[in-house]
């Protein structure tokens, strides 16, 4: 299968809608960074065995809420964790324990960003 | 149990003699940051329920990766991931994935901190 | 005196209503942390002798301006520096200053973000 | 010619309304790093010679949308690379490259930062 | 041409032997990781037209000057700009105009890797 | 007096021979460089009434060990802290703070740094 096939399944498969509108919202400014976006993240890494997914999205989790400037992508990864079976109670276990190495600010900020992802989901 | 003795249990079953080391060297300079580094992160978040270790050292070393000034913190915690269970070549693929999220800088120079720990451990 | 009730009243004195806001918001979501906030950075790390808390609220005023990843926490913290005795006048200066570390974007988004607690204060 | 002179020159040539709006926000709350602003960046770094304007505007985009937490500041620098005629293309071209060596989140938000601007222009 | 052959020979043009100690450095922990170092950086990124070699040169180590966290990466890369028409003068310009956007730290340790490559290439 | 010799004389006062080596350091490379070190953050900033240099150099210190990528200024201006009249303790205090804001790597890399200053300076 080639890489952006497969990297758009997997992208469907982890993000669902969010992931979806990440890529409609570069289309019409940059297509071909949108499909950087599903053939490298997705197509090459996601689909690497190795690791399982679930592992996958506590490590994009804790990088994102860690790194304190990619709130957008954080939300969108919540939503990935949780797809995948990551429970909303590890999803705040992993934002807490990055209090230890980024500080309490970049937790306090996830924990709102994972604050809004649960209370979304919740309404559907 | 007290919180001291919980994350002194907590940080040898983790790190090992790695964590033992980073104690022993702030004992001199400033004992109480010794103490914290044992009381807040081991004996209380390494110390909860609600997530796994193996996921929790996961977590800190893909945050650790991608944060990119912490490479002596990342050692201590590749050897803690390894400790716990995660495999190398799960270690390995937290690393690679960090190129996404924070470049392949950071990427790169978590695999060279990984391949310097591997080899300390392949000598033992 | 027990760290959360020290923890408590040290953050009442420094950051008042801006820092409970804060702990409100984690309630519903995260209580743990909302404890932790208390315990760790307020019970142990404000209450500790040994620096004023003036000179406290501007080095964390510098930090949080210098990372620039932590606007909600730097309002809260400019709040505390004014709580506690440091001046409009000497709040600005620290924040001009990180000019030289973390570059003037840094500096004009930590005046900006001061500009708005200034005029929120003027108005009671 | 003084460098606040020189400077002010520079920055109305590069980043003109959007260089005066941010010269005007920090008037009322802190005039002197407005002239700091204007002096050091403007009247010293950008009108040395050694380096182009248009090569200074691809380094700046570059740096801003690799940081991450400088957003308004990149949208500035996006008005200024196209004022010294470095092209839409080029812009993105710099911004997707941003991926390798910051993660594809900076990218991301550097892309939309851009789209907002291209589209502010096209209305004009 | 696929990607990985346009890569490797992109990569060859850029950094030279720089680039390629990189890879062999990664060869044995982590070839994978090689592979798309070559593949998506260079086979990608750096093939694209759209911007010319030396503008993607002047912006990667913009963006690696002001991150600060990946010196050895900054190092390849002022051997890439060097090698692509880039000048000394040109490539201290850069590190220079950092000061502004990044600070004086990320400025003077720029500089002081740009001084090691230089004096490595005097030698040669 | 001009910015250059007021600069001179506050770079000395404050970091004394730290502060001498990293301008000899950057005289062959970049001598521009060493001036606009010198004139802006020393001849502008530290210069400016408004705020003690006690204070202006917890300010520094709290932004460098935050950062955590600018160790070698960091020792710098932890030489410059002591100069100045903050005490051992105070400096201590100061990094210990940070694992809040910044995380506990970047205080235990802070407090070695820390330890390297210290020793160094009662060798003396």
């Amino acid at each position: 299968m080639d890489r952006y096939k497969q990297g758009f399944e997997k992208l469907s498969e982890i993000d669902g809608d969010a992931g979806h509108k990440v890529i409609a919202a570069l289309q019409d400014v940059c297509p071909d960074l949108a499909k950087y976006v599903i053939e490298f993240p997705f197509g090459d890494i996601y689909s690497r065995p190795g690791l399982d997914l679930r592992s996958r999205e506590i490590a994009t989790v804790a990088a994102l809420c860690a790194m304190g400037n990619a709130i957008p992508q954080l939300k969108v990864h919540i939503h990935g964790a949780l797809n995948v079976g990551v429970t909303e109670t590890e999803v705040k276990e992993v934002i807490m324990q990055m209090a230890v190495y980024a500080g309490f600010p970049a937790a306090l900020n996830g924990m709102m960003a994972a604050k809004e992802v649960f209370l979304e989901r919740s309404k559907k």
